[in-house]
Order: structure tokens, then C-alpha cells, then sequence
């Protein structure tokens, strides 16, 4: 565990996950929002994790976030179950099912922050029901910049509460669908637009494999996905995508248009990592010079010449 | 029409369109792979049509031709109707259906070279039958650079004489699904491999709203779409890409891998004017100076900022 001032927060859901894909499955395996941007960030900056586990959580996965260097001492233990998630991949990997939902310890869990964590200046509330992520924006002091994630279900069962924490943070991300869903918008310029006038000041919507866009006073930026021959497991890309974007960003220490699209960049380039093994399998072993040389290729491959000049 | 040198050669279909989307219906305009390539590439360089229409081929769609400056030379006007779909566009323009074709005229349709066309030196195969893509090869004297478009229809019925054009042509362009079918494989850089294996130098995918990618032995280029507020028609947008990429391309007399990157920023501006209006309405009006303006703040949309080292 790192020694260092804590400088990113993340909130979110830690789970145990059995997932099937056409090719291959695996039972009981580390996962949840938190899990998958604490291990991202933590390649980047300090991060501390805010989340619940019960009686059943193996001492080889606290060892694994300490690995990451995560701090962990806004891991809260319960008596009971972590909660479980399982579910099945289809086809290409486009499409899946939830096989099962079990919230256990999650569904009583309440956010308490380490007086060590409250003066982190970046906060990134994970993918979490919005009022626990109303309960971390409580407890921060003086926050610098504030993140959040968020899914369909919280858009379609806690759609107040939702809108209540998004007009309180810098940046919202979540993916298109959930930003047609929020917006009734479906062109994602229009739907960025009613968003952003939710509050934040930048909104950046991810496609998965067709990249991400963000959206801003300033304008916008489209970003492709880097390209990718195979993908052995999704799980977890759009919080892996998050968590090395945020980790980056706080890493940089000061926002802006220029950093934010470079934190993009990185961002991008460790969820394509994170899905090529599954759950946090490839992160482990994932060093800083594997995310530059990737990155270094990444932007050959999208660079635009200067414009020339037909003849 | 243009008193230049015909400096691009353009072979595709030339059809009478019935349209519906979810908000409007256009009944009989002028549509096709040829017209929709054509009066795109003609924004940049001198273009010669060749294609066929029937005795119902009304005069305002030939004098249409040439206020694009399009060179008719190789027109064919046969007796019978000309070529006609009709489609309907679902919810948000994603998907359409096919409400009829009627070959007409199409269907004995030999595409015969003016001597003024034979020693052109970019050639653009629109989507055609690869019969007659095959015929126009045939005629070409000594062309610089060849590209080629198809469709499914091709894939699926006369996959052979495709692979037999497409060894041929220095450039394949197809979409995202047309390269998995033609490929069988899923991820396109995977995809695009088996399809350079077929012979081109450049494979070309267009990924609709989520862009376009090159591939080829420098690597990959990813390039996002231009996003978009809104979409009146789409029918026509993968050809006006394939048109103003061609177009922008010849217009530089030379092809490199940054050519081709700028000619496919073009192209893609273009194909974002093409959808703001049905059929070719919007292409009618377009200026360079409006392609160069949105050229520019698409560049700006993709800055990828020089890696910022976190601290």
C-alpha cells in the first residue's frame, strides 16, 4: 500500500463475478466498478478505495489491491456475503445478459470516509447507487475535481437522485445508450448538450469499441478506441477506461482541455489492455512502459496530416 | 461540364429513389452509387460518370450532371425505365429497409470507356456488380490508382468474381459488416488482414457514424466521423465518402499515406453534408469554403495533444 497523500478517491462497487463467454468462463472473480478503476488509476497516481466486502472476500484479493498499490483504509469488512454479479456474453462480445444480481453486503452499505481521503482533490464516484455517491460528495472537503459514472439501472429506478449528484460534479461519463436514455436525446451532440446543462462541465460519453467523445464550452473532442484483434473479456472496460482516465488526470495535477484529452488517451489505451484477459487478470502485470508504447502507437495511428492542398 | 482532362473515373450504379424515414418521404430523386460519388468528387477534381439510364431520365437530373461539373461522355441512355430502389428508414436511421429494386436498364448495363476516359489516371469503382467493375479494368490504360466499393449483394452472390476484381485494385472500401462477411472474422484489423491478403494495397472500412479506419503495411489510420446533430437521409453517405475521398485524392496527384489520411477527412466532411438533406439536395449548394471551414474544426474535434508526462 502506497505511503503517499492520498490524491484520487474512488467510490464504487466491489464484486465477485462469474462470467461466460463464448470461449471461455470464470467463477468467482474479482470485479466491481471500484475494483476495476482502483487497479486503472493506481497505475497513475495515489488512490484510496472507498467500498464494501463481506466475510467471504479472500485475503488473496485485499493482497492483489495492495499489489496495485491502492490504499485500502476505506475498505469497510462485513459480516455477510460481497456482492455477486454473473453473467453471459454473447456472440462477439457486443451484447450480454445478467444472469444474476445478489447486492448482499452492497445493499447496506454506507460510504465512510478516512480522514486521510478527505482532502483528495480528485474524486471519481464509480458506478454506485447515486445516493452513496451523494454521501462521498458530502464528506470531501475541498475537492479540486469531481468524476462520476453511472449505469441504466440508476437512470431508470433513482432518476432524481441521479440528476441531483450529476449537478454537482466537474464531469459525467457514462456510455451511449445511457446518454440517449438520460437525454432523450439521440443524437449524442444534442444529448451531451442537455446533459451538460444538468451541471458538469464536461460530459464525456464512451462507445466502447468505437471510442469516446467529450463534450464541453470548449467544444468537442471524438477519440477513436484503439483497434483491437481479440477481446477475452469486457467486464469492466468502461471502468478500467474511467479509472486509467481519472488516475492519469489526477496525476497531471491541474485540469484543462489539453490534459483531459491526453488523461482520454491514456484512459483508452488501459481498458484496451483490461479486456484482453479476464477481470483484472492483464492489469496485474500491466507496467507504465506497456501504456506508452501502446499510446505512442495509438496516436501514429490517429494522426491527421496537415491539410493538403489539392492541386 | 468540364472542358478539363478527365482526371477521375467514375463507374456505379445511377438509380430513381422512393425514401421514407421516420419524419419525411422524397418520392423518385435522383440517387445511385455513381450520382452520390460523382457530384462529391466533382467538388475537387474533373470527373467522368459512367453509368446507364433509361428514356424516364428526366433532363433536370442530366442538367443536375453538369452543374456539378460532371463530365457525361460516358452516359448511357438506353430505352427502358432506369434503375430504381425504394427503402424505409426505422427510428433513428440505423437500420432500412428495402421496399423494392427494379434493375431496369441496369440489368444489360455495359459500361463502355470515351477514349477520353481510357487514360485517366484514378479510377473509382463505385458499387456495381463486380462484372462490370471488371469490364471498366479492362479498359483502362495505365490508371495511377484504382479503388473499388461493393456491397453484400456482391458478397453473397458473385463472391468470386469480387475476389477476382479485388486482386486487382489498389484499393478496397467496403463497410464494417460487408469486410466481417467477406473476411469472416470479427475484429477488423483481423478482418482487414484477410482482405489485404485478397490483394489491395489499402483496405478502407467506413463505420458510419463511428467513422472509418486504413489499413495497409504502414499500419493502421482510425479516423472518427464528424459528429453530427442531426440526419435527414443517409441513403448515399457511404458513397459520398468513397466520392470525396477519391475526389480530394486525385485532386493531390500523388498517393502516400498522408494523402490518404487527408483525402479520408474529406471525405468524411463531405458524407456529413451529404446526410443533412435528401438525395443529393445538400451536395447541390455545397461549397469548398464550407468543406474547408468544417475540415478545420474536425481537426480540431481529433487534436490529440502532445503526451502530457503526469507528474
Amino acid at each position: 500500500m502506497s505511503e503517499n497523500a492520498v490524491q484520487l478517491v474512488v467510490v464504487g462497487s466491489i464484486g465477485i463475478d462469474t462470467i461466460e463467454t463464448p470461449f471461455d468462463r470464470r467463477e468467482s472473480i474479482l470485479g466491481g466498478s471500484a475494483s476495476y478503476a482502483c487497479a486503472t488509476s493506481a497505475l497513475f497516481t495515489d488512490v484510496g478505495m472507498v467500498g464494501v466486502v463481506g466475510a467471504d472476500f479472500l485475503a488473496e484479493y485485499e493482497a492483489l489491491y495492495a499489489q496495485f498499490g491502492i490504499n485500502l483504509t476505506g475498505l469497510q469488512k462485513k459480516d455477510g456475503e460481497t456482492f455477486r454479479w454473473s453473467g453471459v456474453y454473447k456472440d462477439n462480445m457486443d451484447d450480454r445478459d445478467t444472469l444474476s444480481t445478489e447486492l448482499n453486503v452492497l445493499a447496506e452499505f454506507s460510504p465512510t470516509l478516512p480522514a486521510a481521503y478527505r482532502k483528495a482533490p480528485y474524486v471519481f464516484l464509480a458506478n454506485i447507487g447515486p445516493d452513496l455517491q451523494q454521501h462521498v460528495i458530502d464528506q470531501i472537503e475541498k475537492p479540486e475535481f469531481v468524476a462520476m459514472d453511472t449505469m441504466d439501472l440508476w437512470i431508470n429506478i433513482q432518476r432524481d437522485a441521479l440528476i441531483k449528484v450529476i449537478g454537482q460534479v466537474d464531469l459525467l461519463t457514462l456510455n451511449e445508450s445511457e446518454a440517449r436514455r438520460l437525454s432523450g436525446e439521440h443524437f449524442l451532440p444534442r444529448a451531451a448538450e442537455c446533459l451538460l446543462e444538468m451541471g458538469p462541465r464536461y460530459v464525456l460519453i464512451k462507445k466502447g469499441e468505437h471510442g469516446s467523445m467529450l463534450f464541453s464550452k470548449e467544444g468537442i473532442f471524438v477519440l477513436p478506441a484503439f483497434p483491437l484483434n481479440r477481446v477475452v473479456d469486457p467486464t469492466g472496460a468502461g471502468d478500467a477506461f474511467a479509472g486509467g482516465f481519472m488516475g492519469a488526470l489526477a496525476a497531471m495535477r491541474e485540469v484543462d482541455q489539453d490534459r483531459i484529452r491526453s488523461a482520454m488517451v491514456n484512459g483508452s489505451v488501459v481498458a484496451s489492455f483490461a479486456v484482453e484477459a479476464f477481470g483484472l487478470d492483464r492489469l496485474k502485470t500491466l507496467t507504465r512502459d506497456e501504456i506508452d508504447t501502446r499510446a505512442h502507437a495509438f496516436r501514429e495511428m490517429m494522426r491527421v496530416p496537415e491539410a493538403l492542398t489539392p492541386a
